[in-house]
């Protein structure tokens, strides 16, 4: 890039990653910061402060979304939106989510540096429980943004330890008074890791994504009946855990069948009473499928749906799918994708075109927003795992692309 | 029975199982009192406060368990016991172990109304931690007092908050200075309920133990590796979660590979992190299966390790034995057990000889003392489950049987 270009400022943007990975400390070298907890407050508070600072104007909706507003020469017009999320898985990395709101804020504070206005206002957004680590599922307050769920139904949401989402974000001081519906956005662009090694690998520092995978998920419960484990006799038992085990067996054959291009996935387990010698009564799991072609991926949702009740019957239990859930990126705006390609085109900068294969809030964006999605590479592709890891200088052209592409949006006549 | 014979007080012996009934209540008719548990030390102070009240003398062992003495006529004989456990599964019934230590007591005081000694001293036995609900393996005082594990293993051992079992024993007051080895019983006789349907099927008031079923515990550790779980390739995937499950569908398909008489069980997981969106890289789940044919148990075992590895293979995550162990009932005393149908004859009690398909404390002190055991009837075999229940006319005949071999043994010369 040309020296008379502008350019954000690589340091000043890397002093803000570095204190926000001090906030909600992992195990080794991430962080552990999931939704609502008091580590998210506080990256909250850090991020409020610098917002303030930087002279914006903070809102916050009724899911916690924040939105830090800074004014353009025609403030009716709706503004153009820079965001991701600042939760973090709990064994999650530095940089998920967080590069994409604090590239937005670098991206203001070097319009400040050099005192430009554009004529749309611009803000820079945190989403909500994008990770769904604790609430499920992930991307929520997005999704509420986009009213895919209702703002009840959200607050409502408990995590394993029964805590409400509701009473947590009051607790951590981010149950906001702005309103849900409403709240027009001219275009939305997300700059993410790529959580994946495609751009590392072709030395690459720019994705722009033109689609991505088909995700479903589905919560579902398991019922049966407690028992002593030892002289109940096999066709007598209704063990939730056995319903469970052969539900995530089936999901992980699935995604083989449709192995490379699928993925299926069941992480997370919860149990009563879980203990030797008694046969749990109760058991909760949540599966994930994804594939980029949608009808495959509706497929292995009708396989799911299948492996389900088999799983019930094979192990005399009851079943029920408690909550289930879609997102896709469909949606995203041929307008932006474009601005995109002839910004990083302007800029000199290589990019290749991809699909995500994780899922994020610019999908659900997408449904009320023109929108649009920049990857910079991570290494090795590792991600969600302390030892994710992005390199300045790799970064900073994608940055730098965001700030072109969201300068341009803006001044639009 | 004649009613000129010696008979146990059946109200006394309900008022104290109703008292026990209080003390650590469970979600809805039953207990929640594991070992070691504030509940579990509550029911022990209450149940070293009616042995004081009866004239015993105390004495607690290193790992907890507790000896109630009443002095014979010729107290340098080892002393007949009696004696079972007082904690319970965290979903369990008011009479699993409770009867078999409060029967035990009810019979010392019914010998103290009658002003009756015995040649020998006799002795009921509160075994610490018979459920395993909390720390395994299960059967553990009675295991340490046997000599099949250290007292330092025992100490050692954590539940699954990371307590350690030598903490826990201190914190409820139960860590006592009684050496474990070298206390010699006379002979040992347990009484318990069925956990089976078997005696309330015939009509029959008594089932005396002829031996039982040979179990084989097995605590399996999968190792994997965190990551994102939406993007990662099926075929880089360690997903600790899966390994897990599909040993638990396997271990439960032997079961039925051996049905009828087979028993294999997983009841317990745990796993880390355990959330949604990021695959876990530790599991550890506790497998227990069961056969009366020793032989047959033994295969099942081989079976098992079998699908270990291959649950490992399969979802490419490193797998771990941590913990294993046995029981079984092959040595049981053909006297006491003699001594038992010479009773019941002489009584008029009917009784089904049987074999034991759950693990009792008995199993082990029979590696180390003459013992046998006697089974009451509960209602259609349901226990480890709060709606477990037993009716105090079908359960006295039981009590009044092990009072007069007990008597019989003790005074024999």
């Amino acid at each position: 890039m040309s020296t008379n270009r502008l350019e954000v400022d690589g340091n000043r943007l890397w002093e803000t990653l570095m204190r926000s990975g001090e906030i909600g400390p992992g195990r080794s070298t991430g962080l552990n910061r999931p939704a609502l907890s008091t580590a998210d407050g506080e990256m909250r508070d850090q991020f409020v402060d610098w917002c303030k600072a930087a002279g914006l104007t903070m809102r916050v909706d009724q899911v916690g979304n924040i939105f830090a507003r800074r004014e353009g020469s025609d403030n009716a017009l709706p503004p153009v939106a820079m965001g991701s999320h600042l939760d973090t898985q709990i064994a999650g990395g530095k940089y998920d989510g967080i590069l994409g709101v604090l590239a937005g804020l670098e991206v203001i504070r070097t319009l400040n540096d050099r005192n430009i206005t554009t004529r749309r206002p611009l803000e820079v957004i945190c989403w909500t429980n994008e990770e769904g680590a604790r609430f499920q599922p992930p991307m929520m307050g997005a999704g509420a943004f986009a009213g895919i769920h209702t703002l009840d139904w959200v607050l409502d949401q408990r995590d394993d330890d029964g805590e409400r989402f509701g009473d947590e974000l009051e607790r951590i001081g981010y149950a906001g008074d702005a309103k849900l519906a409403g709240h027009e956005l001219d275009a939305y662009f997300e700059l993410h890791i790529e959580q994946g090694p495609e751009l590392e690998a072709e030395g690459l520092p720019v994705g722009i994504v033109t689609g991505g995978f088909v995700a479903f998920g589905r919560q579902v419960q398991f019922h049966g009946e407690t028992a002593h484990s030892g002289p109940t006799p096999m066709d007598k038992r209704r063990n939730a855990l056995v319903g469970a085990a052969y539900l995530i067996a089936a999901v992980n054959d699935i995604g083989w069948k449709y192995h490379p291009d699928a993925r299926s996935t069941t992480t997370r387990i919860q149990l009563w009473p879980n203990k030797y010698g008694i046969l749990p009564d109760w058991a909760e799991v949540t599966v994930d499928i994804r594939h980029p072609d949608r009808k495959t991926a509706e497929k292995m949702a009708d396989e799911v749906s299948a492996a389900i009740a088999e799983a019930g019957e094979k192990a005399r239990v009851d079943v029920e799918v408690v909550k289930e859930w879609e997102f896709g990126c469909d949606d995203f705006s041929d307008d932006c994708i474009d601005l995109l390609r002839k910004t990083a085109g302007d800029l000199d900068i290589p990019y290749a075109e991809m699909l995500s294969q994780a899922g994020h809030d610019a999908y659900h964006v997408a449904k009320v927003a023109p929108t649009a999605m920049i990857f910079s590479p991570c290494r090795e592709g590792i991600t969600h795992n302390e030892g994710e890891h992005i390199e300045k200088r790799d970064t900073l052209p994608a940055v730098n692309l965001l700030m072109h592409a969201v300068l341009e949006r803006a001044n639009r006549s």
